[in-house]
């Protein structure tokens, strides 16, 4: 429960303005520069002094802890595709589902279980989020890239590598970025040290084979009487690449479904011999290993007995790979100095593919009811964020970006001269539930607003009724899958959610949104094919 | 896991015939001549060799244990209304819904938590079933009772309360039975030594009064001009009776609102009181505990967080009170020697009442569907049952009834006359995850069969859909929302479910179902009010 803060609201009455403590204090870490968002304006109003105490207390733990291991701590942020809440970290839940994540129940039961951290609704925009600390929408980053698209994340976006970069740390990219084809979108453009990453998703890897789920693509299913357009089809994209900031990056893997199965476990070799490498180095390290996991490519005899389902098993096998994680950071002696951030990136995509079960929530990927954004998250970091803590606060991914960099003593460094949506969570993290700086969310399911939420309660902007009826309110307590959406028990909220939604709105039109950034794709990449090549060659760069 | 049991399979391979080691071990303790249900008697002959060593085992730890108290345990049964497997005892899930349950919780990480404990669709079949360890079905208890039905358990069902008495347990009753208004069916007549039971449900309480939600019941709100028959609407019934085992009981408590509140503190204290009592008594106990639970009848400022949600105020209630009720047992020395087993006895009621949430599964109260059946469910017996297990095999209410039974070296004493559903498992209560020796239920909604359920699939077959194409089947592990029924996937168990539903129908016909007992209501009720007496006169014994 948040008090209002009475000091502060006792000295505006009596001398009718004050410098606000809060200012006052957080100018020493650089957070007051920052353009947020209306509503943690407003309760930073409110609470300002009071988290201003918090911080100074939070800011001497941390000073304590670089005293103590001579560094400032390592982040670590896992984050895997499509799960919702419940789907693993819960053992009850394990037993419903038939498959088992002990090693993920075991970070929970040592950290952080979060049971309403948000995402954006798809994999694309979330990752965006995680990197800029920015509603996607507001960097043009709310389409979902798939090969070959020629566009991607602009270059004067400022990521988390960047920023930890420029204030000393190392910092490295394994897994799925899926931030888009064209040159300055590659993580090795975007701030990290170490990139091993892939420019779209898993389709191209799982299905778009000879013999895969892609319909239509390969010459042999082209329609032999009418194909005009011989370039409507791509052939020879690729995916993954490898590099180091400001080297050409390197195709690492082809497309097949045996490679992709390697390029899985070769990931979890490179994040642990990562881990190892680093764990005695002077400068701390950023870590983002965003994993594939599933696959489909599996003798049914290795399944789970959750018969004959391979998104359980690739859970399971993920399950495995996190827990190793945590074993090297524990053997390398680092455990204590690293946080770990594990969560999914968005709800599961059972519309589509039924074998991602829907447990706990209405609704999947890409939507805005809470299975498509409310997601498993846990926190780790042994002897610093204290052991087997449920967290009901509201917290979104963009929070992680302003957080990690809290951590790494760099808001100074966040540029000022965009709106940023990620509050600084330290204090959830480090003192529990209860300590949230964020009691709201906006969701945006492509580049409009879906849904607002605060509090326990969401109202609907864009529903399943048309208009002004479609303007639906819940409460997720009460009604935590949404079933019941309906206006006339709410009406005390209309003007609060429009309020909050105008101060969103008159945001924006002072910072406008990026619009999506378009170009080339596959350029400057150091051994690219002729095929992929060509395919580049005929994507348009201009609409007009 | 079951493995198939290769010393007895080996045996008739080699010999043709043998006696098996099951009927021998098994006849020391009476279970042998149980009539059992078919798919329990198939799982028998292939694993009766192994259980039979492992109830060997069981039997001396349990020999030990009597040795050291000097008596056998006591049994506490508490259950209590409509509630999902999720609601209660799962932290995470409190956070999710904005309710504590953290006595619950913790008696779960005492102890076991149960993920497929299945009860009957509704309370009064429920009841039945945990009273008699039979199908509610086959006792003719699958109608829901309401004032003044006429209606109610037959004198001939034996019941735990019989069986634990002959054996020398002291038995008590304490809260909603629902098994019907007739003499023969009170619980003082059913075995119990004591018992302060109600006959019906809580509506008559919370509804059933002027200004509630009973339409047309009160003579102010009835037709002025075409009302004839005065005796339709039911004045004057009771509720709630207390008495002793062969005396007459008498009416407790009225049906106001603020009566309804006292009780539900009432009962409380009486089942504290009974375990200081008895705590030092040469008897062990068998206590049924099945409280009201639910009261809305609360100044809106004393609920929870989840904001003005009477339901969640009242389950906080109750795990306040559970946790009482295991202080209780520490502080008088007999917790050891105590098994308590926590559950709900339905689905909630969230089609009826929406405040009831349904967060996990769909389908509620009175359906076929895991929302209907598949319920929270605890046990806990500190230093014989481990902690902080979760159990993930199938259980169904009925096996309390043979397992407690089975605990109080009571099994000899079960009649065989008649068919029991209930399987001991008291190899799963002591041993844990993975030693359910059922794998199969039978899901009656009213008297029909509406489903059928072997490990982790489920036929229905009285379906949504008319005819052929209703029979659907599902995976609860991959679809445990039930979303998906379909058939072809699952073709492969189209006979071997119809073969499990062949042995369940021919087992009947050999044993006849009792059909519903009627009778003149409030028979022998010492206290009984004119007006009462004057329903019940009104009450059709015969309907030829």
């Amino acid at each position: 429960m948040k008090s209002i803060n009475l000091r502060e609201k006792f000295c505006l009455a009596l001398l009718g303005v004050c410098i606000t403590v809060t200012g006052a204090n957080a100018a020493k870490r650089g957070d007051e520069r920052i353009v947020y968002d209306g509503d943690y304006v407003k309760s930073r109003e409110e609470h300002g002094a009071a988290w201003a105490d918090e911080d100074a207390s939070l800011q001497a733990r941390l000073a304590e802890l670089e005293a103590k291991y001579g560094k400032r701590p390592n982040i670590i942020h896992i984050m895997w595709d499509d799960n919702s809440l419940g789907q693993v970290g819960v053992p009850q839940m394990n037993k419903v589902l038939g498959f088992d994540t002990p090693r993920i129940n075991q970070m929970a039961r040592e950290g952080i279980s979060f049971t309403r951290m948000y995402t954006e609704p798809s994999c694309t925009p979330t990752r965006t989020a995680a990197l800029t600390g920015r509603l996607a929408v507001r960097a043009g980053m709310h389409n979902v890239g798939f090969p070959p698209h020629g566009m991607g994340l602009h270059k004067n976006e400022v990521t988390i590598a960047e920023v930890l970069s420029d204030v000393g740390y190392q910092t490295a990219f394994v897994g799925k970025a899926h931030q888009g084809d064209i040159k300055q979108s590659y993580m090795t453009n975007q701030g990290f040290d170490y990139a091993n990453f892939s420019m779209y998703n898993q389709f191209p890897f799982i299905g778009w084979q000879p013999g895969g789920m892609a319909d239509g693509l390969f010459k042999s299913q082209w329609d032999k009487n009418y194909t005009i357009d011989s370039g409507f089809r791509p052939l020879g994209f690729v995916n993954q690449l490898e590099g180091r900031k400001g080297e050409a990056p390197r195709v690492f893997t082809g497309n097949s479904r045996p490679e992709y199965t390697k390029l899985i476990r070769t990931h979890q070799e490179i994040v642990v011999d990562y881990i190892k490498t680093n764990a005695d180095s002077d400068k701390p390290f950023y870590l983002a290993y965003w994993p594939h996991v599933f696959d489909p490519a599996r003798a049914p005899d290795s399944l789970t007995s959750n018969a004959n389902n391979w998104v359980a098993q690739s859970l399971e096998d993920m399950d495995r790979d996190i827990g190793e994680v945590l074993d090297a950071l524990r053997e390398a002696g680092i455990a204590e100095n690293t946080v770990v951030v594990a969560m999914a990136d968005n709800g599961p995509m059972h519309e589509l593919a039924p074998l991602t079960q829907e447990p706990w929530f209405r609704g999947g990927k890409g939507d805005y009811l809470e299975g498509g954004i409310r997601v498993p998250a846990f926190a780790w970091w042994p002897g610093t964020i204290g052991e087997d803590q449920i967290v009901g606060d509201i917290v979104t991914v963009h929070d992680l970006f302003t957080t990690f960099i809290s951590l790494g003593q760099g808001l100074k460094k966040i540029p000022t001269d965009r709106v940023i949506d990620g509050i600084d969570q330290t204090a959830l993290l480090l003192n529990g539930d209860g300590h949230s700086r964020r009691d709201y969310y906006h969701v945006y399911t492509g580049n409009f607003l879906a849904a607002s939420i605060k509090q326990q309660f969401k109202r609907v902007w864009v529903g399943a009724k048309r208009g002004l009826i479609g303007e639906e309110f819940t409460n997720v307590y009460t009604d935590p899958r949404e079933k019941h959406l309906k206006m006339p028990p709410y009406l005390w909220a209309w003007a609060p959610f429009d309020h909050m939604k105008e101060r969103h709105e008159a945001l924006i039109r002072k910072y406008p949104h990026r619009s999506p950034t378009h170009g080339r794709p596959y350029e400057g990449i150091a051994n690219l094919s002729a095929a992929a090549q060509a395919v580049a060659d005929g994507v348009p760069t201009t609409y007009e």
